[in-house]
C-alpha cells in the first residue's frame, strides 16, 4: 500500500491516524460488538460519539454557550436554501460579497426567497481577490460571506463589522485552519468534506437569538429550531460521518487546537507562495492579501505545459493537482491533513520541472 | 473482538463481508494511494464507484429504464418535504394510507403543501395491520404507502392498485429484502441505513415522467430534475456511504439476489413467528396476514417481564431488542444482514427464557 500526496479540494485528504483508528474499530468500536455504522443513533454508545464531538468542536473553536452546534446532511448546497429560509424572514433581504462560485449559488438561492443585495463583487478580476467592504445596510437579516473561496483560492483576512446584523459565512474550506472569533458571526456553516471529515456531513453553528423564524413553507428538517431542539437527531443523522469527525476533532486537538493548525498552515502556505513568487515559470493567480492557506492556484500561462506538469505529478504520487475549469491551470489544495512533507516535496518536485522546463 | 447479534431498527447490523472490505481498503483504495474517503467525487475511481453502485441497484432490482435512480442526503424525512414539493403540483392533492409513524410523519409534512386525503388508516388498532384499500381518487398526484412499517412490524401484502396515478412508497425498512415489480410504483424512496448502508445516504428511484414538475420554491437541491440531470453529483455526494452501499449490492448479489433474500427472510420470519404463535409467554403484536419480514414486535403482556428479558438478552449478546416506546415490550429487526443463525439463537434462548419463567 503506496499512499500518495492527495491535494485534492475536497473531499481531500485526511490525517492518517484517523483512518488506522477507523480501520481497527470497524468491526466492533470499543466494547459494543458492532461497528459504529451499525449502531442505533439512540444508543448509549452513539450518543457518547455525537455529544463528543459536539463538546470537542465547541471547546477547539471555543464556542459560546449562546450558540448551537448542529450535524446535518444535505452539504453547503442545502445550507443555501436553509439558510435565506431561516433567517431572511424579517426584513426579506440580505446583502452579500460575491467572491466567486460559492458566493454565486448562495446568492442565486437566496434570490427565490427574498431580495438580495451584492454590495461588492470581485467578478471584474475573475475572483482574484477578496473586496474590502465597510458600511452595511441595517435594516437586512444578515450579511453574507464565504471566508475561503476553494476555486480562486481567496481568504478573507478581515472580518466584515457588520454591526447588529449577523454576519452568516460558508467557512467549508477553511473551517479549523485557524483561529476565529465564533462571537463575531451570527452563523458559521461548513460542508464536513475538507477539514472535518467525510462528505455528507454539515456542521451549523448558529447563534441562538436567530433560531426560531423559519419562512412558513420551510421543509421540517430545514428548520434550525426543529434540529436545535432535537440535538440534530430529529431523523437519523449521519452517523458514521459525525464519528470519523469525533476523530479528526481529537487528532486537532493532540495536535495543539487550532493555534497548532494555524501556525503550521502559515507555514506549509508560505513554502508553496514563496516558491511561487520566486519561479521563472509558475505563479500564483491571487493577489498576496488575499491568499488562501488552503487553496492554492497556480499556473505556468501555458496550457500545455500545464498539463504536462498535471501528467508528471500524478505519475510522481502527487494527485488531484489540476484547477479548476473556471481558473485552470493547478491548485494545490493543502488542508489540515496534508503534512508538511508534502508541501516540501511538491515544491521539490515543481523546481525540478521547472529547471527541465525553462529554457 | 466479540461481535453480538444486532437487532437494531436501524441504523442496524451490516454484513461482516462488507466490513471486512471496507477495513481492508480503508487506508487505499485499489491502486488509488487513498481512502474512499478521501476521493474527489469528480475522479475516475470515484465515478467508478457511484457508477458501479447505480447499475448493481438497477441489475438487482430490475428497474427499468425510464427510472432514474438518486443517491441523495436527507433521509425518509427530507423526502416527506420532497415528494409533495416536487410530485404534488397538478391537482395539488394526494391520498395516503396511514399505517403508523412513518405515514403520519410524510402527511403532516404533505398538509403543508397541498391537499392531503387519508384515505384509510389502521390507527384505530394501534397499526397492527395495513388496511386493505381497492379504490383510488383519479384526480390526484399520487397515492402514498409505507410499504413496511418499522415500528409496528407491518407489511403490505398487495400493491394498490391505483390506474394512472403513481404510486409512492416509504420502502426504507424493506427495500432489498424481497422481489418487487419496480414498475408497479411512481416513486420509491429508501433510508439506506436498513437494507443498504450506513445511514446518511437516501436512494430515490423515480420514474422520469414524473420529474420536472417542482413546486415554485422547492429548494434547488431537493429537486429531482436537477439531482437527475446532475446524475446525483448536483453537489458532493455521501461518498463513502455510496461505496458501503455498492458493498452491500456486491454482496446481496453474491448470495443470489432478491429471490434468495425473499427465500432466507422468509425462512427467518417463520422460524420467529412461528415461535410466538406456539410460545405460552411471548406473542406476535401485528395481524397474521400483515407481519413483516423485517420487523417483528412481540410482548410478553407483563412490563416488568418484557424488561427482565430485554436485559437478560442484552447480557447474552442479543441487542437492541426493546420495542419502540408507542408499542412496548420487544422488537427483533431481522434485516437481510442478519444470519438464519441470530434467529435461530434468539429463538433458543427467548424458549430458554420461557422456560424460567412460565410456572
Amino acid at each position: 500500500m503506496n499512499r500518495v500526496y492527495n491535494f485534492s479540494a475536497g473531499p481531500s485528504v485526511l490525517p492518517e491516524e484517523v483512518l488506522k483508528t477507523a480501520q481497527s474499530e470497524m468491526l466492533c468500536y470499543g466494547t459494543s460488538g458492532m461497528s459504529v455504522m451499525e449502531m442505533s443513533h439512540r444508543s448509549k454508545d452513539y450518543e457518547a460519539i455525537i455529544n463528543g464531538a459536539e463538546e470537542l468542536l465547541r471547546e477547539i473553536m471555543n464556542i459560546p454557550s449562546n450558540y448551537k452546534v448542529l450535524f446535518l446532511q444535505g452539504g453547503a448546497s442545502l445550507q443555501f436554501s436553509a439558510i435565506p429560509l431561516n433567517l431572511m424572514t424579517k426584513y426579506k433581504k440580505a446583502q452579500f460579497i460575491n467572491t466567486g462560485m460559492w458566493s454565486k449559488k448562495a446568492i442565486s438561492e437566496a434570490k427565490r426567497y427574498g431580495t438580495v443585495d451584492v454590495v461588492a463583487s470581485s467578478e471584474d478580476k475573475n475572483f482574484s481577490y477578496v473586496p474590502k467592504v465597510k458600511e452595511f445596510a441595517k435594516d437586512i437579516d444578515y450579511v453574507y460571506i464565504c471566508s475561503n473561496n476553494t476555486i480562486y483560492g481567496t481568504r478573507f483576512n478581515y472580518v466584515p463589522e457588520t454591526g447588529d446584523v449577523p454576519l452568516v459565512s460558508d467557512m467549508s474550506s477553511c473551517i479549523l485552519s485557524e483561529r476565529i472569533d465564533v462571537s463575531k458571526y451570527g452563523l458559521i456553516f461548513a460542508g464536513a468534506q475538507k477539514n472535518m471529515g467525510p462528505a455528507g456531513l454539515t456542521v451549523v453553528i448558529v447563534r441562538e437569538d436567530l433560531i426560531g423564524y423559519e419562512a412558513e413553507n420551510t421543509p421540517t428538517i430545514m428548520k434550525y429550531s426543529i434540529q436545535a431542539e432535537n440535538g440534530s437527531m430529529y431523523n437519523t443523522p449521519p452517523t458514521y460521518a459525525i464519528y470519523i469527525c469525533k476523530l479528526v476533532l481529537e487528532w486537532v486537538k493532540a495536535k495543539g487546537g487550532l493555534e497548532a493548525m494555524e501556525k503550521i498552515n502559515k507555514e506549509k502556505a508560505k513554502i508553496l507562495y514563496d516558491f511561487l513568487d520566486s519561479s521563472k515559470l509558475f505563479r500564483s493567480t491571487t493577489a498576496v492579501e488575499d491568499r488562501s492557506l488552503m487553496n492554492v492556484p497556480f499556473v505556468t500561462g501555458n496550457e500545455e505545459l500545464d498539463k504536462a506538469f498535471i501528467s508528471e505529478a500524478t505519475k510522481a504520487g502527487f494527485v488531484n493537482l489540476k484547477g479548476h475549469r473556471s481558473v485552470g491551470g493547478m491548485r494545490a489544495s493543502i488542508y489540515n491533513a496534508m503534512p508538511i512533507e508534502g508541501v516540501t516535496k511538491l515544491v521539490e518536485f515543481m523546481a525540478d520541472f521547472e529547471k527541465r522546463n525553462l529554457k
